[in-house]
């Protein structure tokens, strides 16, 4: 086994601690942020800190990372201006396209065109989908609070749309992911495939765990 | 394609909203998050709900549910009160003993002895970790933000200790975690295995991705 410190991992070189770090904490679905700048063009960025904060009113959280003065960060900034972003999940069958949305590309052009991936736009949602994304997710931003501890941004987003397909949602509300062969993040640079899933009934104290089909 | 609006996920029974938007978000490393009460009470709770903040510093951030008056929320009360606690990533094939500590165990009540999962304690930190776990990290609470929007809790955590097998790290920082068997859950019931990581190199505009072995 090998064992960090606070002050090891500060002694790390600084690419090796951002790859330990990032995959240490966990792996997270891969999702594609599209955003869509006040003067028009449109922008994917590949995220994984994507998390759960409520379901009534239906929640999602994101941390985006620190903008020092002069740094373009196009996600951040056309959420904050335009007040909205889209999630579209990846799957694992296209993840070389997603990770390339990582590439520097410049302002004026958009990763949509980059890459050849089509942009959706559904009714009047103000930024764009990801058309290949089999789960998508169109938020509104509700909260927005830059994080001392270290300049990043806490984003919260209220969802106004979601679309997935029909036949990966159970009666009880639940989504069979592998029927969307999702790509999840381990760190900057690896992706995986999962398997179908292992399923439990709700636990209760003095009772075995209940496998669910 | 089924297509839900903010107004139409609000209509949802309760428990099926839940469901539907704990897994639209995505999937996640299921962690087991260890803490001790002050009168010395040891307790884990499932969480998936943890991401990365930083690496300079090596910061992990997770989201607490809310505690109405009169509730008992022992992992939030204890990170509170001792401001330490562990997370211990669950794997695939010990998945069902993990998912079974959301059972709602009481107060003098310690998870560990209940599931027969063994308490680990490394060198002084105050919080005990979990044995069979193979990739473990101890923090101390560096900010506790109460989220208005819906009264759920920010716990943002310093990395003090950080151990795992030295045969999955690389020479680069990353960690091969297929080699540790993660369990990946979706939403409050399902956990999926994963398949070993595609990896790519930094992405470059105008260059194709570039596969790693």
């Amino acid at each position: 086994m090998k064992t960090f410190t606070a002050a090891s991992i500060d002694a790390l070189p600084q690419r090796t601690r951002a790859n330990l770090m990032n995959c240490a904490s966990g792996l997270r679905s891969a999702l594609l942020v599209g955003t869509r700048s006040s003067n028009g063009t449109t922008n994917l960025a590949l995220f994984s800190n994507v998390f759960h904060v409520g379901a009534a009113p239906a929640l999602i959280g994101m941390i985006a990372r620190p903008k020092p003065e002069g740094t373009e960060r196009h996600t951040l900034d056309n959420i904050l201006s335009t007040g909205c972003w889209t999630l579209n999940h990846v799957g694992q069958s296209w993840v070389s396209v997603a990770h390339q949305t990582s590439a520097r590309y410049g302002g004026d052009t958009s990763e949509f065109e980059a890459l050849g991936l089509h942009e959706e736009w559904i009714e009047d949602f103000a930024a764009p989908f990801v058309a290949r994304s089999m789960i998508k997710l169109g938020l509104t931003l509700e909260q927005h609070t830059p994080l001392t501890v270290n300049d990043t941004h806490l984003l919260i987003g209220r969802v106004q749309l979601l679309r997935c397909p029909a036949e990966i949602m159970r009666d009880d509300g639940t989504l069979n992911m592998a029927g969307v062969d999702p790509a999840v993040a381990c760190g900057l640079d690896s992706y995986h495939g999962v398997n179908s899933a292992e399923r439990f009934a709700y636990a209760k104290p003095n009772q075995p765990p209940e496998r669910l089909d």
